[in-house]
Protein backbone atom coordinates (compact mmCIF):
# COMPACT_ATOMS: atom_id res chain seq x y z
CA UNK A 1 0.00 0.00 0.00
CA UNK A 2 1.50 3.50 -1.14
CA UNK A 3 1.21 6.69 1.33
CA UNK A 4 1.13 10.11 0.16
CA UNK A 5 1.14 12.81 2.23
CA UNK A 6 -0.23 16.36 1.52
CA UNK A 7 0.01 19.46 2.95
CA UNK A 8 -0.97 23.28 2.75
CA UNK A 9 1.43 25.34 4.04
CA UNK A 10 0.88 27.21 7.39
CA UNK A 11 -0.51 30.65 7.93
CA UNK A 12 1.17 33.53 5.33
CA UNK A 13 1.88 37.01 6.21
CA UNK A 14 -0.80 38.17 3.59
CA UNK A 15 -3.84 35.66 4.72
CA UNK A 16 -3.33 37.80 8.21
CA UNK A 17 -4.00 40.89 5.76
CA UNK A 18 -6.49 39.34 4.17
CA UNK A 19 -5.25 39.54 0.38
CA UNK A 20 -5.28 37.68 -2.63
CA UNK A 21 -2.04 36.02 -2.66
CA UNK A 22 -1.39 33.45 -5.51
CA UNK A 23 1.94 33.70 -7.33
CA UNK A 24 2.96 36.85 -5.24
CA UNK A 25 6.20 34.71 -3.10
CA UNK A 26 5.37 36.11 1.09
CA UNK A 27 6.83 34.52 3.56
CA UNK A 28 5.15 32.56 6.79
CA UNK A 29 3.89 34.30 9.69
CA UNK A 30 4.87 33.68 13.05
CA UNK A 31 1.59 31.52 13.39
CA UNK A 32 2.29 29.74 10.20
CA UNK A 33 5.85 28.71 11.78
CA UNK A 34 4.14 27.49 14.49
CA UNK A 35 1.79 25.45 12.35
CA UNK A 36 4.80 24.25 10.46
CA UNK A 37 6.58 22.60 13.35
CA UNK A 38 3.80 20.86 14.91
CA UNK A 39 2.88 19.46 11.40
CA UNK A 40 6.01 17.52 11.51
CA UNK A 41 6.02 16.76 14.67
CA UNK A 42 2.27 15.30 13.95
CA UNK A 43 4.26 13.21 11.22
CA UNK A 44 7.32 12.19 13.37
CA UNK A 45 4.61 10.79 16.36
CA UNK A 46 2.56 8.97 13.52
CA UNK A 47 5.53 7.21 12.40
CA UNK A 48 5.87 9.02 8.92
CA UNK A 49 9.09 8.94 6.58
CA UNK A 50 9.98 10.47 3.24
CA UNK A 51 12.34 9.63 0.28
CA UNK A 52 11.48 12.45 -1.48
CA UNK A 53 9.46 15.38 -1.16
CA UNK A 54 7.78 18.08 -3.93
CA UNK A 55 6.98 21.79 -3.57
CA UNK A 56 6.63 24.93 -5.16
CA UNK A 57 9.09 28.11 -5.94
CA UNK A 58 7.27 29.84 -3.31
CA UNK A 59 8.63 29.99 0.29
CA UNK A 60 5.43 29.79 2.06
CA UNK A 61 5.39 26.19 0.55
CA UNK A 62 9.03 25.62 0.66
CA UNK A 63 9.72 27.08 4.61
CA UNK A 64 6.76 24.68 5.97
CA UNK A 65 8.25 21.86 4.07
CA UNK A 66 12.00 22.34 5.34
CA UNK A 67 10.36 23.06 8.70
CA UNK A 68 8.98 19.99 8.69
CA UNK A 69 11.89 18.30 7.48
CA UNK A 70 13.61 19.72 10.46
CA UNK A 71 11.12 18.63 13.01
CA UNK A 72 11.46 15.00 11.26
CA UNK A 73 15.19 14.85 10.76
CA UNK A 74 14.73 14.34 7.39
CA UNK A 75 17.07 17.41 6.02
CA UNK A 76 18.94 15.22 3.76
CA UNK A 77 15.91 13.89 1.25
CA UNK A 78 15.67 15.41 -1.88
CA UNK A 79 13.47 18.26 -2.51
CA UNK A 80 12.19 19.20 -5.21
CA UNK A 81 10.81 22.50 -6.54
CA UNK A 82 8.47 23.41 -9.03
CA UNK A 83 6.63 26.25 -10.36
CA UNK A 84 3.69 23.53 -11.68
CA UNK A 85 3.21 22.93 -7.73
CA UNK A 86 2.88 26.56 -7.30
CA UNK A 87 -0.54 28.40 -6.32
CA UNK A 88 -3.06 29.22 -8.93
CA UNK A 89 -3.01 32.51 -10.37
CA UNK A 90 -4.65 35.20 -9.05
CA UNK A 91 -4.52 37.73 -11.66
CA UNK A 92 -4.66 41.22 -11.43
CA UNK A 93 -6.26 40.58 -7.80
CA UNK A 94 -2.81 39.30 -6.61
CA UNK A 95 -1.95 41.95 -3.69
CA UNK A 96 -6.00 43.50 -3.46
CA UNK A 97 -7.64 43.11 0.16
CA UNK A 98 -10.15 40.46 -0.01
CA UNK A 99 -13.25 42.65 1.70
CA UNK A 100 -12.14 45.81 -0.46
CA UNK A 101 -12.44 43.52 -3.42
CA UNK A 102 -15.87 42.62 -1.95
CA UNK A 103 -16.67 46.17 -1.85
CA UNK A 104 -15.76 46.89 -5.80
CA UNK A 105 -17.20 43.58 -7.21
CA UNK A 106 -19.95 42.21 -4.91
CA UNK A 107 -19.57 38.96 -2.74
CA UNK A 108 -21.22 37.30 -5.71
CA UNK A 109 -18.59 38.28 -8.01
CA UNK A 110 -15.53 37.17 -5.68
CA UNK A 111 -17.13 33.53 -4.93
CA UNK A 112 -17.19 33.32 -8.62
CA UNK A 113 -13.25 33.88 -8.80
CA UNK A 114 -12.78 31.79 -5.75
CA UNK A 115 -14.68 28.84 -6.15
CA UNK A 116 -15.73 28.36 -9.40
CA UNK A 117 -13.88 25.91 -11.53
CA UNK A 118 -14.19 27.44 -14.78
CA UNK A 119 -14.07 31.16 -13.88
CA UNK A 120 -10.90 33.27 -14.42
CA UNK A 121 -9.99 36.77 -12.35
CA UNK A 122 -9.11 39.96 -14.75
CA UNK A 123 -5.85 38.98 -16.19
CA UNK A 124 -2.98 41.02 -15.50
CA UNK A 125 -0.83 42.83 -18.19
CA UNK A 126 2.80 41.64 -19.27
CA UNK A 127 3.83 44.99 -18.34
CA UNK A 128 2.74 44.68 -14.57
CA UNK A 129 5.42 44.08 -12.06
CA UNK A 130 3.39 41.38 -10.58
CA UNK A 131 3.85 39.47 -14.02
CA UNK A 132 6.07 36.30 -14.15
CA UNK A 133 7.99 36.99 -16.77
CA UNK A 134 9.73 39.74 -14.53
CA UNK A 135 10.77 37.35 -12.00
CA UNK A 136 14.22 35.53 -12.78
CA UNK A 137 12.70 31.96 -11.14
CA UNK A 138 10.37 31.64 -14.31
CA UNK A 139 13.28 32.21 -17.21
CA UNK A 140 13.04 29.33 -18.37
CA UNK A 141 9.32 28.93 -18.81
CA UNK A 142 7.53 29.32 -22.72
CA UNK A 143 5.74 32.98 -22.19
CA UNK A 144 2.72 30.96 -22.79
CA UNK A 145 3.26 28.97 -20.04
CA UNK A 146 3.21 31.98 -17.64
CA UNK A 147 -0.15 32.67 -16.63
CA UNK A 148 -1.53 36.46 -16.65
CA UNK A 149 -4.53 34.56 -14.65
CA UNK A 150 -6.07 31.26 -13.87
CA UNK A 151 -8.99 29.34 -12.85
CA UNK A 152 -8.61 26.05 -10.94
CA UNK A 153 -9.33 24.17 -14.51
CA UNK A 154 -6.12 25.75 -15.39
CA UNK A 155 -4.21 24.97 -11.86
CA UNK A 156 -5.20 21.53 -12.24
CA UNK A 157 -3.33 20.99 -15.60
CA UNK A 158 -0.10 21.99 -14.66
CA UNK A 159 -0.73 20.29 -11.16
CA UNK A 160 -1.16 16.82 -12.90
CA UNK A 161 1.66 17.28 -15.37
CA UNK A 162 3.82 17.54 -12.42
CA UNK A 163 1.90 14.14 -11.05
CA UNK A 164 1.91 12.77 -14.07
CA UNK A 165 5.29 13.34 -15.22
CA UNK A 166 7.42 13.21 -11.74
CA UNK A 167 5.33 12.19 -8.45
CA UNK A 168 3.09 9.27 -10.02
CA UNK A 169 6.05 7.50 -10.79
CA UNK A 170 8.05 7.58 -8.19
CA UNK A 171 5.19 6.73 -6.02
CA UNK A 172 4.96 3.72 -8.19
CA UNK A 173 8.61 3.02 -7.45
CA UNK A 174 7.42 2.64 -3.83
CA UNK A 175 9.19 6.21 -2.73
CA UNK A 176 7.67 7.45 0.16
CA UNK A 177 6.73 11.25 -1.08
CA UNK A 178 5.25 14.19 0.57
CA UNK A 179 3.77 17.66 -1.36
CA UNK A 180 3.84 20.29 0.39
CA UNK A 181 2.22 22.84 -1.51
CA UNK A 182 -0.99 25.47 -1.63
CA UNK A 183 -4.66 25.59 -0.82
CA UNK A 184 -5.64 25.32 -4.93
CA UNK A 185 -2.47 23.27 -5.83
CA UNK A 186 -3.90 20.40 -3.06
CA UNK A 187 -7.40 21.04 -3.78
CA UNK A 188 -7.28 20.19 -7.76
CA UNK A 189 -4.46 17.29 -6.98
CA UNK A 190 -7.81 15.78 -4.12
CA UNK A 191 -9.99 16.85 -7.08
CA UNK A 192 -8.38 14.37 -9.36
CA UNK A 193 -7.22 11.96 -6.79
CA UNK A 194 -10.81 11.49 -5.45
CA UNK A 195 -12.34 12.30 -9.02
CA UNK A 196 -14.92 15.54 -8.06
CA UNK A 197 -17.08 16.75 -9.55
CA UNK A 198 -16.33 20.40 -10.31
CA UNK A 199 -19.53 21.94 -8.17
CA UNK A 200 -18.09 19.13 -5.61
CA UNK A 201 -14.64 20.69 -5.53
CA UNK A 202 -16.32 24.33 -4.75
CA UNK A 203 -16.88 23.68 -1.20
CA UNK A 204 -13.79 22.02 0.19
CA UNK A 205 -11.36 23.94 1.49
CA UNK A 206 -8.65 22.09 2.61
CA UNK A 207 -7.15 23.43 6.36
CA UNK A 208 -3.29 24.82 6.63
CA UNK A 209 -0.57 22.93 8.21
CA UNK A 210 -2.20 19.36 8.82
CA UNK A 211 -1.48 16.71 7.20
CA UNK A 212 -3.40 15.01 4.84
CA UNK A 213 -2.77 11.14 4.23
CA UNK A 214 -3.82 9.54 1.17
CA UNK A 215 -3.65 5.60 1.04
CA UNK A 216 -3.23 4.28 -2.51
CA UNK A 217 -3.54 0.69 -4.32
CA UNK A 218 -0.62 0.21 -7.10
CA UNK A 219 -2.77 2.25 -10.00
CA UNK A 220 -2.51 5.14 -7.58
CA UNK A 221 -6.39 5.09 -6.71
CA UNK A 222 -7.33 6.33 -3.39
CA UNK A 223 -8.27 3.28 -0.64
CA UNK A 224 -8.30 5.94 2.13
CA UNK A 225 -7.87 9.28 2.85
CA UNK A 226 -7.86 11.43 5.98
CA UNK A 227 -6.29 14.02 8.13
CA UNK A 228 -3.73 13.12 11.05
CA UNK A 229 -3.07 15.12 14.41
CA UNK A 230 -0.87 14.10 17.37
CA UNK A 231 -3.24 11.34 18.52
CA UNK A 232 -3.51 9.82 14.62
CA UNK A 233 -5.71 9.65 12.08
CA UNK A 234 -8.53 12.29 12.81
CA UNK A 235 -11.73 10.12 12.59
CA UNK A 236 -13.76 11.36 9.77
CA UNK A 237 -13.34 10.02 5.57
CA UNK A 238 -12.22 12.36 3.34
CA UNK A 239 -13.57 11.08 0.56
CA UNK A 240 -16.81 11.24 2.03
CA UNK A 241 -16.69 14.51 3.27
CA UNK A 242 -15.65 15.98 -0.37
CA UNK A 243 -18.72 14.03 -1.83
CA UNK B 1 34.55 35.79 -15.08
CA UNK B 2 33.19 32.75 -13.20
CA UNK B 3 32.27 33.19 -9.61
CA UNK B 4 31.69 30.79 -7.02
CA UNK B 5 31.14 31.42 -3.34
CA UNK B 6 31.96 28.44 -0.61
CA UNK B 7 30.70 28.70 3.01
CA UNK B 8 31.41 26.55 5.93
CA UNK B 9 28.75 25.93 8.37
CA UNK B 10 28.04 28.14 11.21
CA UNK B 11 28.71 26.81 14.78
CA UNK B 12 27.18 23.34 15.70
CA UNK B 13 26.17 22.45 18.89
CA UNK B 14 28.74 19.39 18.87
CA UNK B 15 31.47 22.90 17.98
CA UNK B 16 30.57 24.15 21.91
CA UNK B 17 30.94 21.19 23.21
CA UNK B 18 34.52 20.49 21.43
CA UNK B 19 33.70 16.82 20.36
CA UNK B 20 34.92 15.44 16.78
CA UNK B 21 31.86 15.72 14.60
CA UNK B 22 32.79 14.46 11.01
CA UNK B 23 29.56 12.59 9.84
CA UNK B 24 27.53 12.99 13.22
CA UNK B 25 24.36 15.03 12.25
CA UNK B 26 24.77 17.73 14.65
CA UNK B 27 22.75 20.93 14.56
CA UNK B 28 23.37 24.35 14.75
CA UNK B 29 24.04 25.95 17.74
CA UNK B 30 22.03 29.57 18.26
CA UNK B 31 25.33 31.26 17.12
CA UNK B 32 25.21 28.80 14.30
CA UNK B 33 21.86 30.35 13.24
CA UNK B 34 22.73 33.89 13.92
CA UNK B 35 26.16 33.19 11.31
CA UNK B 36 24.11 31.94 8.75
CA UNK B 37 21.72 34.86 8.94
CA UNK B 38 24.85 37.34 8.51
CA UNK B 39 26.23 35.35 5.77
CA UNK B 40 22.87 35.78 3.94
CA UNK B 41 23.06 39.33 4.84
CA UNK B 42 26.67 39.83 3.46
CA UNK B 43 26.21 38.53 0.09
CA UNK B 44 22.61 40.43 -0.19
CA UNK B 45 24.54 43.46 0.37
CA UNK B 46 27.24 42.25 -1.54
CA UNK B 47 24.87 42.12 -4.79
CA UNK B 48 25.21 38.21 -5.61
CA UNK B 49 22.71 36.08 -6.75
CA UNK B 50 22.90 32.21 -7.39
CA UNK B 51 21.82 29.81 -9.98
CA UNK B 52 22.13 26.73 -8.23
CA UNK B 53 23.14 25.39 -4.51
CA UNK B 54 25.14 22.08 -3.62
CA UNK B 55 25.40 21.02 -0.15
CA UNK B 56 25.96 17.85 2.06
CA UNK B 57 23.61 15.79 3.71
CA UNK B 58 23.93 17.12 6.89
CA UNK B 59 21.82 19.29 8.49
CA UNK B 60 23.99 21.84 9.43
CA UNK B 61 25.22 22.71 5.98
CA UNK B 62 21.45 22.07 4.82
CA UNK B 63 20.17 24.93 7.35
CA UNK B 64 23.19 27.28 7.14
CA UNK B 65 22.10 27.35 3.35
CA UNK B 66 18.76 27.69 3.53
CA UNK B 67 18.89 30.11 5.88
CA UNK B 68 21.24 32.01 3.15
CA UNK B 69 19.08 31.74 0.48
CA UNK B 70 15.65 32.88 2.96
CA UNK B 71 17.84 36.14 3.39
CA UNK B 72 18.74 36.63 -0.27
CA UNK B 73 15.05 35.52 -1.51
CA UNK B 74 16.30 32.81 -3.23
CA UNK B 75 14.77 29.94 -1.71
CA UNK B 76 13.04 29.12 -4.95
CA UNK B 77 16.27 28.02 -6.37
CA UNK B 78 17.75 23.94 -7.16
CA UNK B 79 19.42 22.54 -3.51
CA UNK B 80 21.67 19.52 -4.59
CA UNK B 81 22.42 17.51 -1.31
CA UNK B 82 25.36 14.95 -1.85
CA UNK B 83 26.92 12.65 0.66
CA UNK B 84 30.36 13.34 -0.95
CA UNK B 85 30.41 17.22 0.23
CA UNK B 86 30.17 15.91 3.82
CA UNK B 87 32.65 16.79 6.25
CA UNK B 88 35.65 14.16 6.23
CA UNK B 89 34.86 11.23 8.00
CA UNK B 90 36.38 11.05 11.77
CA UNK B 91 36.26 7.53 12.15
CA UNK B 92 36.31 6.12 15.64
CA UNK B 93 36.90 9.59 16.94
CA UNK B 94 33.19 10.79 16.19
CA UNK B 95 31.52 11.59 19.39
CA UNK B 96 34.63 11.92 21.22
CA UNK B 97 35.67 14.96 23.32
CA UNK B 98 38.75 16.55 21.90
CA UNK B 99 40.73 17.90 24.81
CA UNK B 100 39.87 14.10 26.21
CA UNK B 101 41.28 12.93 23.04
CA UNK B 102 44.46 14.82 23.35
CA UNK B 103 44.93 14.12 26.93
CA UNK B 104 44.17 10.04 26.04
CA UNK B 105 46.23 9.69 23.17
CA UNK B 106 48.79 12.99 23.34
CA UNK B 107 49.07 16.71 21.54
CA UNK B 108 50.58 15.60 19.07
CA UNK B 109 49.01 12.59 17.59
CA UNK B 110 45.77 14.41 17.58
CA UNK B 111 47.32 17.51 16.01
CA UNK B 112 47.72 14.39 13.04
CA UNK B 113 45.11 13.23 12.67
CA UNK B 114 43.00 16.65 12.48
CA UNK B 115 45.95 18.05 10.23
CA UNK B 116 48.28 15.69 8.41
CA UNK B 117 46.68 15.15 4.58
CA UNK B 118 47.69 10.88 5.14
CA UNK B 119 46.82 10.14 8.53
CA UNK B 120 43.28 8.48 9.48
CA UNK B 121 42.10 8.69 12.68
CA UNK B 122 40.97 4.79 14.14
CA UNK B 123 38.48 3.35 11.87
CA UNK B 124 34.45 2.86 13.11
CA UNK B 125 33.43 -1.22 13.07
CA UNK B 126 30.58 -2.17 11.35
CA UNK B 127 28.54 -2.99 14.13
CA UNK B 128 28.82 0.88 15.66
CA UNK B 129 25.78 2.41 15.87
CA UNK B 130 27.52 5.34 13.83
CA UNK B 131 28.30 3.26 11.09
CA UNK B 132 26.82 5.08 8.14
CA UNK B 133 25.63 1.35 6.83
CA UNK B 134 22.78 2.43 9.34
CA UNK B 135 21.88 5.75 7.75
CA UNK B 136 19.20 5.49 5.76
CA UNK B 137 20.58 8.48 3.95
CA UNK B 138 23.25 5.91 2.87
CA UNK B 139 21.40 3.49 1.53
CA UNK B 140 21.96 4.06 -2.16
CA UNK B 141 25.91 3.48 -1.76
CA UNK B 142 28.02 0.77 -2.37
CA UNK B 143 29.23 -0.56 1.24
CA UNK B 144 32.83 0.34 0.17
CA UNK B 145 31.51 3.94 -0.39
CA UNK B 146 30.76 4.26 3.40
CA UNK B 147 33.66 5.39 4.95
CA UNK B 148 35.09 4.07 8.31
CA UNK B 149 37.44 6.64 8.79
CA UNK B 150 38.99 9.11 6.33
CA UNK B 151 42.45 11.45 5.98
CA UNK B 152 41.70 14.20 4.22
CA UNK B 153 43.37 12.84 0.83
CA UNK B 154 39.96 10.67 1.08
CA UNK B 155 37.58 13.48 1.40
CA UNK B 156 39.35 15.23 -1.31
CA UNK B 157 38.53 12.44 -3.90
CA UNK B 158 35.01 11.98 -2.88
CA UNK B 159 35.12 16.50 -2.80
CA UNK B 160 36.27 16.47 -6.92
CA UNK B 161 33.80 13.26 -7.71
CA UNK B 162 31.10 16.12 -6.78
CA UNK B 163 32.82 19.07 -8.35
CA UNK B 164 33.86 17.53 -11.53
CA UNK B 165 30.89 15.24 -12.13
CA UNK B 166 27.95 18.02 -11.10
CA UNK B 167 29.79 21.72 -10.10
CA UNK B 168 32.47 22.31 -12.28
CA UNK B 169 30.51 21.58 -15.75
CA UNK B 170 27.11 24.00 -14.16
CA UNK B 171 29.85 26.80 -13.74
CA UNK B 172 31.27 26.36 -17.20
CA UNK B 173 27.74 26.44 -18.32
CA UNK B 174 27.86 29.90 -16.71
CA UNK B 175 25.36 29.20 -13.41
CA UNK B 176 25.91 30.93 -10.17
CA UNK B 177 26.52 28.64 -7.58
CA UNK B 178 27.17 28.14 -3.39
CA UNK B 179 29.00 25.04 -1.65
CA UNK B 180 27.22 24.98 1.50
CA UNK B 181 29.66 23.14 3.25
CA UNK B 182 32.12 21.95 5.86
CA UNK B 183 35.45 22.85 6.91
CA UNK B 184 37.57 19.82 5.26
CA UNK B 185 35.09 19.97 2.58
CA UNK B 186 35.98 23.17 1.55
CA UNK B 187 39.84 22.80 2.87
CA UNK B 188 40.03 19.65 0.28
CA UNK B 189 38.54 21.85 -2.35
CA UNK B 190 40.59 24.96 -1.84
CA UNK B 191 43.77 22.79 -1.97
CA UNK B 192 42.52 21.83 -5.43
CA UNK B 193 41.58 24.89 -6.48
CA UNK B 194 44.83 26.68 -5.55
CA UNK B 195 46.64 23.91 -5.96
CA UNK B 196 48.37 23.65 -2.33
CA UNK B 197 51.03 21.71 -0.90
CA UNK B 198 49.99 18.85 1.60
CA UNK B 199 52.00 20.71 3.89
CA UNK B 200 50.22 23.64 2.92
CA UNK B 201 47.01 23.00 3.38
CA UNK B 202 47.37 21.93 7.60
CA UNK B 203 47.62 25.52 8.54
CA UNK B 204 44.74 26.80 6.84
CA UNK B 205 41.67 27.14 8.74
CA UNK B 206 38.05 28.16 6.89
CA UNK B 207 36.25 30.30 9.05
CA UNK B 208 32.64 29.65 9.68
CA UNK B 209 29.92 31.59 8.17
CA UNK B 210 32.29 33.88 6.27
CA UNK B 211 31.64 33.65 2.35
CA UNK B 212 34.20 32.80 0.33
CA UNK B 213 34.28 34.43 -3.09
CA UNK B 214 36.40 32.53 -6.26
CA UNK B 215 36.70 34.41 -9.20
CA UNK B 216 37.32 31.46 -12.21
CA UNK B 217 38.60 31.64 -15.49
CA UNK B 218 36.50 29.64 -18.35
CA UNK B 219 38.76 26.55 -17.44
CA UNK B 220 38.13 27.64 -13.82
CA UNK B 221 41.19 28.07 -12.63
CA UNK B 222 41.45 30.76 -9.96
CA UNK B 223 42.18 34.60 -11.07
CA UNK B 224 41.47 36.01 -7.36
CA UNK B 225 39.66 34.79 -4.01
CA UNK B 226 38.75 36.48 -1.37
CA UNK B 227 36.71 36.70 2.25
CA UNK B 228 33.46 39.11 2.05
CA UNK B 229 31.98 41.11 5.14
CA UNK B 230 29.06 43.66 5.11
CA UNK B 231 31.78 46.47 4.04
CA UNK B 232 33.39 44.11 0.66
CA UNK B 233 35.82 42.14 0.09
CA UNK B 234 38.61 41.59 3.03
CA UNK B 235 41.76 42.73 2.12
CA UNK B 236 43.82 39.86 1.95
CA UNK B 237 44.42 37.60 -0.81
CA UNK B 238 43.59 34.01 -0.10
CA UNK B 239 45.41 32.38 -2.49
CA UNK B 240 48.57 34.05 -0.81
CA UNK B 241 47.88 33.40 2.73
CA UNK B 242 47.31 29.80 1.34
CA UNK B 243 51.00 29.19 0.26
Amino acid sequence: MIKLVLIRHGESIWNLENKFTGWTDVDLSENGLKEARLAGEILKKNGFAFDIAYTSVLKRAIRTLDIILHEMDLMWIPVNKSWKLNERHYGALQGLNKAETAEKYGEEQVHKWRRFVNVRPPELTKDDPRYGGHDLRYKDLKEGEIPLTENLADTEKRVLEEWNENIAPKLKEGKKIIIAAHGNTLRALVKYLDNISSDGIANLNIPTGTPLVYELDENLAPIDSYYLSLEGKIPENIIDKHI
